[in-house]
């Protein structure tokens, strides 16, 4: 499974992609941040941003787009920007119908670290590892792009399970509703 | 002056064009809400967003896109799925070279009814009187994207003067540097 692992942001955006393998065997393909200058109009920022993730997507044909979910208790204007940098991305996975999920920063450093309040070192430190890296990826945004193409690699038979069991659920919900209708005739 | 107005949303998403002339006259041309079900995936409705918006653009031509900005003050999820939605519609504007300005809900209300707090009917009410509708445009969405490219017709040239003052402004902050470069030499 190919995974591309997005941190969505304006002035930063890490990129990355991932090929997931046997277990937990992960190998890192490319890693990259674009960035837009501030000065710039905020469509001139997602267009740039855009066209840089429709070059990666056409490129790297990734199975999956694991983008990182952002909440707003962060600061106002920037979270407003990474929301709509992120929306954009998951635009154009979907014109590609590539699946997308969310993961929350927390899931993130939880993977790949074991501890969902990991710092940006601890984070960085272990991305290295996991992916053997002759160099510590700088800056935190590719590693943060990293630990999230990981994450989803690992996340993603238990996402296939829950969905599994939610499909099977729905469809003995819809069973038992028939048999409740034809009882009541 | 075309103006398209946008009251960003996942589950409604107001659009509306108007037609700006001379002093404080407007003419509206099409309003519409497009809505996306609230159990498909985000990058499916984004899709079905920029889809609509993208045929609007390409049939009605606009000069400017005027955007509602969002403050994530109010409902998280909420916020974060309409901040992904005006991304989306920006990209647009971006690819076409159209335009694009963003107008807080405050500023859109102080335009049309003169209360930076009036509350929706009271929009509803002034945006039906100002465009002369046989009708209120329901719902309030839709009230509220015309509302939108109204405000942007009457604040339009009050921001051309700001920006022609700001580019005078560095223009003349350009000349002094280089008289400071030129007596120090």
């Amino acid at each position: 499974m190919r995974v591309m692992g997005v941190d969505p942001g304006l002035t930063r955006c890490g990129l990355s992609v991932i090929e997931g393998g046997q277990g937990r065997q992960v190998i890192a393909l490319d890693v990259d941040v674009v960035r837009t200058p501030a000065d710039q109009p905020l469509q001139r920022r997602l267009l740039t941003i855009s066209d840089t993730v429709e070059h990666w997507m056409d490129t790297h044909r990734p199975d999956v787009v694991a983008i990182e979910r952002v909440f707003s208790q962060q600061n106002v204007s920037t979270v407003m920007g990474t929301a709509q940098a992120g929306g954009v991305i998951a635009l154009q996975a979907a014109k590609r119908d590539i699946e997308v999920h969310f993961h929350t920063p927390s899931e993130v450093k939880a993977a790949v670290t074991g501890n969902g309040a990991a710092g940006k070192a601890q984070v960085t430190a272990m991305v290295t590892r996991i992916l053997a890296l002759q160099q510590k990826p700088t800056p935190a945004d590719a590693a943060d792009a990293l630990a999230l193409a990981i994450c989803h690699c690992w996340r993603a038979p238990m996402i296939a399970r829950m969905a599994a069991a939610e499909a099977q659920a729905a469809e003995q919900r819809k069973k038992y509703k028939a048999r409740l209708k034809a009882a009541a005739k």
